[in-house]
């Protein structure tokens, strides 16, 4: 069960972007699999991509068409992520699009394609293009739930979040949704994601803000270490909230704009650890007073990839040697571990270094029993302090992962 | 079950060295926790310890003393690491070195303390003080075994080796133990090992021959990704073969020596890995034609550690693709997955980047089976090659690591 993250079923629509969703057969089980997202012309788009280099063929051919292109639609299947299959699998992405675009008098290059499924197995191309022209009929603004249903894999609920913010006089909507359960762990984007807004942004602004966001959200979180070969975040700005065009940073607009979907990025990548494989816990790591941001991000790297101090937290088990063991081995620069203090929540573990006069077993006990636990590290050596965001390892992990093809 | 792995329990004496064990109650439950190893005097004596920040206060003790005086003793406990205890550790540490020092005539210094087990907790130097008296009553060149039973902690059996090699026309003979399960990552030494031998060797030379041996060895072995805080490798030479003292790096002698110890360092730490805690597969990771060792090792740390491929090496599920993922994010300088080659024993899985097209997933799943599984993979962008050694992760791993303290 996802820690403390509810289904949020009430989307709003964006203008411009219509949306669909349906069962083609890819999973063996009827469940919905496929989706199809429609961009009204003047959409602006950004995106970022796995940086796994063996990334799955849809990567390489929606970075392609982005290039080429401004995309007119987004094709996404779960249950298979036609990813190491080399050309064939590139082949059968191109064919998917090009179906498409026929049956819609566009390029295929108007057509981005997005997989997440099993890795190494061939892309049911029939089955996709056989429900496309349903797809197309049924494109509506109301369906964002049904979309996020039809791209889940091992998770069990939807991520989703919509927004109305006012910014410079004028109201702007956001909705996102994502998927993310397994394979996850920073290196944008272990996971799909997709936000619309009814703003108006340059493309190359666009981008801008969205590796901001993604850099302080998607970029800090780990559920297993793993970084998937699938993954994308995809951002787009339809224009038709009437807000003048968004075309430099150097505006109040601009940075609201960007803060807004900062937010939204950190909402969802909370969301993707709240129902990571297996977890019972939600752990928040907040690194303070660090040299700089990447000493910060190792350190809490270090903590939320260690099996050991993941197994202790499904444990309830105040181990807290298991997370003084994971910073010391993270790599510090200078490190001077007289420095150095631990508290989970409020309650200081480790001060100078060492055991606290004041930590009693019953207080990290009680704390650890809790589903949501806040762990602070406090280096001391700096001014910069950051956050990364990450779950306990347990049984259903194993479980999960063990059966996942049978 | 540890994984092909049987006790040994056949072990050479070593002249020159002498152990004991016994219970000192530092577990509650009654076992062998406490040893003692003495070294007659011109033994030499090499050491590696654990990179860990936060090592812990016999690491600190340990190195320091073996700076100022040639040991005399180990003085080794499981079930404390005293680690985390700051000065309090530290003193604990000393109290033990300076009651065995006032009960044998020697200095502190002759003294190296090492400790295994939880972190946090008080040393009981009492319990450890009581139980000195009875070790030198008991000390014999026999007693190797019984000393490793003493120092093993989630371990399941112990990990000895004994061998005699001519060298130089000269017999000399090696016995060497180890222990370790779990918090096991390569950044020396994520276990603890002592091996003697009769040679003679000068300290600085043995010092080099030991740091060669473990980096092929201990430093090549992941079971969770994470290292210690207390660990450490000896290597101790008595120089009582009779054979001439190995001065240099420079002659056959000291050349087929560092392959004795390499060898015993390689058994001894594939052994660690088998017995990896809830481990049910052993896997050899043989990383072929890489630009250089370093990028080698990347490779297969990223496969040795990704909890996605040892849950499926777990359920016996060739689940190739998680291998492939790995590798992609293992941060490879100049990648051209079209020349990257992945095997499974002798089955070629992917050739050119993609999948082979003789590969069929019934020979995947009768190799994935075995308790022995080699993966090699070929980058095939240079000249250098290496091996690696891990385990996979079950749900005993979680279990066991869930329920250490309780």
């Amino acid at each position: 069960m996802a820690v403390g993250l509810k289904e949020n079923t009430d989307l709003l629509p964006i203008k411009g972007l219509k949306l669909a969703a349906c069962s083609a057969g890819i999973y063996k089980k009827q469940r919905p699999d496929l989706a199809l997202i429609a961009c009204e012309l003047g959409t602006t788009v950004a995106a970022v991509f796995t940086r796994n280099i063996f990334c799955a063929a849809p990567v390489t051919v929606a970075k392609k068409h982005l290039d080429n292109d401004s995309p007119s639609f987004l094709l996404i299947n779960a249950g298979n992520a036609n990813a190491g299959l080399g050309k064939a699998g590139y082949d059968a992405a191109i064919e998917t699009c090009n179906y498409l675009a026929n049956l819609c008098g566009c390029k295929k290059e108007a057509i981005l394609p997005f997989s997440t499924g099993v890795i190494g197995e061939p892309l049911p191309v029939d089955k996709i293009c056989n429900a496309i022209p349903g797809l197309l009929e049924q494109l509506s603004e109301d369906n964002w739930l049904d979309v996020n249903r039809a791209i889940l894999t091992t998770d069990t609920v939807t991520k989703t979040i919509s927004r109305q913010v006012t910014i410079g006089n004028q109201q702007i909507s956001f909705t996102g949704i994502a998927k993310g359960s397994g394979m996850i762990r920073p290196d944008m984007a272990t996971m799909l994601a997709f936000i619309g807004t009814d703003a108006s942004v340059n493309t190359d602004i666009l981008n801008e803000i969205l590796m901001h966001a993604v850099n302080r959200s998607f970029n800090r979180i780990s559920v297993d270490g793993d970084t998937s070969t699938n993954d994308a975040c995809i951002l787009m700005a339809t224009g038709k909230s009437g807000i003048p065009v968004i075309d430099s940073l150097n505006s109040d607009t601009a940075v609201e704009f960007r803060e807004a979907i900062t937010d939204i990025c950190v909402y969802l990548a909370q969301a993707i650890v709240r129902d990571g494989e297996g977890a019972t816990k939600f752990v928040t790591l907040d690194i303070r007073n660090g040299f700089d941001t990447e000493e910060c991000l190792k350190v809490a790297a270090a903590i939320a990839h260690s099996p050991l101090v993941k197994t202790a937290l499904f444990a309830s088990d105040p181990n807290w040697g298991r997370i003084l063991a994971a910073i010391g081995r993270a790599g510090l620069e200078n490190p001077d571990i007289r420095k150095i203090a631990i508290y989970i929540d409020n309650v200081c573990i480790i001060e100078h270094g060492e055991l606290s006069p004041d930590y009693t077993e019953s207080e990290g006990k009680a704390i650890f029993q809790k589903e949501e636990i806040t762990i602070t590290v406090d280096l001391n050596c700096g001014t910069e302090s950051q956050q990364f965001w990450t779950c306990d390892f347990s049984y259903d992990y194993v479980r999960i992962n063990a059966e996942y093809r049978t």
